[in-house]
């Protein structure tokens, strides 16, 4: 019988830092392959991203096909020195479990291996899947939308997805998450004419136009959000000229922004509105944008129903259905099927001394089981 | 008898680099001594400068005295293998005498010394002076302002002055300076609250805060100059966040700006319509401001009669009286006596392959005998 503990020692064991596999997918479908698994590793690669390996693994040939999402890579240790413990080491103290991993996310993946064991052990009729990337902390590109490219190929569908991203922001079951923000991005060059500060006439300032151009962008009025969603916001990261020359005119400066918004924005919107405060200002710039990431709700329903269900009955919480925070996978998986988040807590998370409460993995892994059921019930 | 091209060459020959002497000083020396000249040695040094050596010579023991002033400390070289000839190798090719200093001011310094042989051996009532300094192009600290000092102290006085700057754009006679505006600049820094971009309410963006600051101080209008003066200009120079995690608000953002500013306006008028602009849009920051120099003029007179007329009188241009362009040590001369700049052709100034027409040198010591000539004539 699989211990979701102990997979999750041997998974954070693995030094799985983004890009790499490190022994996590061999060690996940070890546990899989003996419970029926049909396992499919996948190696993808792409000019000027590293390769990366995934797994898509299948129990069952019938649908409705119930799918767990995650990822066994993990972002870097940082300061290795200043970390309690070995951050592969996977040591317990004080009932926490500590790694890097430890809550974002292998010990999910692990809570949900011994869930699905414990539904496979009392029958159902349909299937369960993993999707299981090891490009989500890296370029995001040859991960979880590759996979579905691979399963869209071979005709192989699911029905409705849990990606086991930590979402709780202090205690287990107070929120999960039912859709996620987009994220656009853009970098902004205003251009001028150096020259000596003496001889203002020669020369251009681009600063004074950069400066109106931000302000104006910062003011830009988005919308109030709406019953799912947060306002849209957007913010300035930064701004740089590099010139350290006190006596001399700028040839140009830059500045980077970064946009997060819901369903009431879409890409080419937000450029529009942009371009249309650079235009006001006018003179020469340029502005390059990136959309990372479409916003998406799984509207309420049998899902979003059954995940709130399932945390009521086992934690006795009310989940809040929260769309808020970063973006993660499921960006890519809404296009397939509903999908919720639901995980451990998310304090630790990508910071020294990553942990996850030990008690918390029995809860996780009754909740992941109890989707499960709930699910088959249905379906 | 000098030669003012020999001795401008001797002077080009000493590496005299901010703050070296280099032995520009005592190549000077040697060269007024023999006119008569009591020669004055001074050293000065402040914590946290260089120390200086300057040079003050005197000729005559009455008044008035008419004081020569200049500085035969150079900067720096920049790309020595991008010069067509040593830089302190003084050589001559098509008419033109090549070296660091040969337009900014080493040459007219000899200029000078030839034009007081000249004037001394015909014989005059009053006295001729030297306020030569080396730290013209480094702090400012340990030269002029501080030979001033010591001048005074001694109660020695000086009636007028030539600075011998390159004052000309193009062609030799076309501008005098009578007066320079000031310099005064500052830097902002505006603090927020750093955090991640996806939880903006748990941070506080410092640069939308900046970059309104910086579209006020931009449009604040100061001045459209007057008779002698362009308009007082602002220009930000610099802003800089340097935060380069995309997925940050950073915690503050800093930007610098300078001032060239004329007699409408003073430092702390300025300091106050600065503040008054960051203010309007309120919140945490910090301006620090730095009054590098006054503006002055010295109003048309006796000395810029003067000076007009000789320039006139030997190339038949009349020069521009002008107030443009960058500072010089006049800003600390003008608290002495009236002051005027007349010197070379300044296009070449602190570049690479700086020169002066060879043709131009008879003429300046020509214009200066003329000025030295008609100071003594009305004393
Ligand atoms: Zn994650
Ligand atoms: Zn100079």
């Amino acid at each position: 019988m699989t211990d979701a503990l102990d997979l999750a020692r041997d998974l954070i064991r693995c030094p799985s830092v983004t890009p790499a596999e490190a022994g996590a997918l061999d060690c996940l479908e070890a546990a899989l392959k003996p419970l029926g698994f049909a396992c499919h590793r996948l190696t993808f690669s792409e000019e000027g991203t590293p390769d990366v390996e995934n797994l898509y693994a299948r129990y069952g040939a019938e649908g409705p096909v119930f799918c767990f999402a995650g990822h066994v890579d993990v972002v870097p240790v940082g300061d290795a020195a200043a970390w309690r413990h070995d951050p592969f080491g996977a040591e317990i103290e004080d009932g926490q479990l500590y790694g890097r991993g430890a809550t974002d996310m292998k010990t999910a993946i692990a809570c949900m291996v011994e869930a699905a064991e414990r539904v496979i052990a009392d029958g159902f009729t349909g299937s369960i899947a993993f999707l299981i990337t090891g490009d989500e902390e890296g370029p995001a590109i040859n991960g979880t939308t590759k996979v579905l490219d691979w399963m869209a190929e071979r005709g192989e569908t699911i029905d409705a997805c849990l990606v086991g991203e930590p979402t709780n922001p202090v205690t287990l079951g107070e929120m999960a998450k039912i859709g996620r923000r987009g994220s656009f991005s853009g970098r902004l060059v205003v251009n001028g004419t150096q020259g000596h500060i003496a001889y203002p006439h020669l020369a251009d300032n681009p600063l004074p136009r950069l400066v109106k151009m931000l302000d104006r962008i910062a003011a830009i009025d988005l919308d109030d959000g709406n019953e799912h969603f947060q306002p849209s916001n957007l913010e300035i990261t930064t701004i740089d000229v590099g010139n350290t020359a006190s006596n001399v005119i700028p040839a140009s400066g830059q500045a980077f922004f970064n946009v997060r918004y819901n369903t009431l924005q879409n890409a080419a919107g937000l450029e529009a509105k942009i371009r249309a405060a650079c235009d006001s200002v006018g003179g020469d710039y340029t502005l390059t944008v990136r959309n990372s990431g479409d916003p998406f709700l799984t509207e309420p329903g049998d899902l979003t129903a059954n995940l709130h269900d399932a945390i009521l009955a086992e934690l006795s919480v009310e989940p809040d259905l929260s769309t808020t925070g970063g973006t993660s996978d499921a960006r890519f998986i809404k296009n397939a099927c509903p999908v919720v988040e639901f995980g451990l807590v998310s304090q630790t998370m990508h910071k020294v001394d990553e942990r996850c409460a030990i008690a918390d993995i029995p809860k996780l892994t009754a909740i992941y089981e109890r989707v499960l059921r709930g699910f088959f019930a249905k379906g």
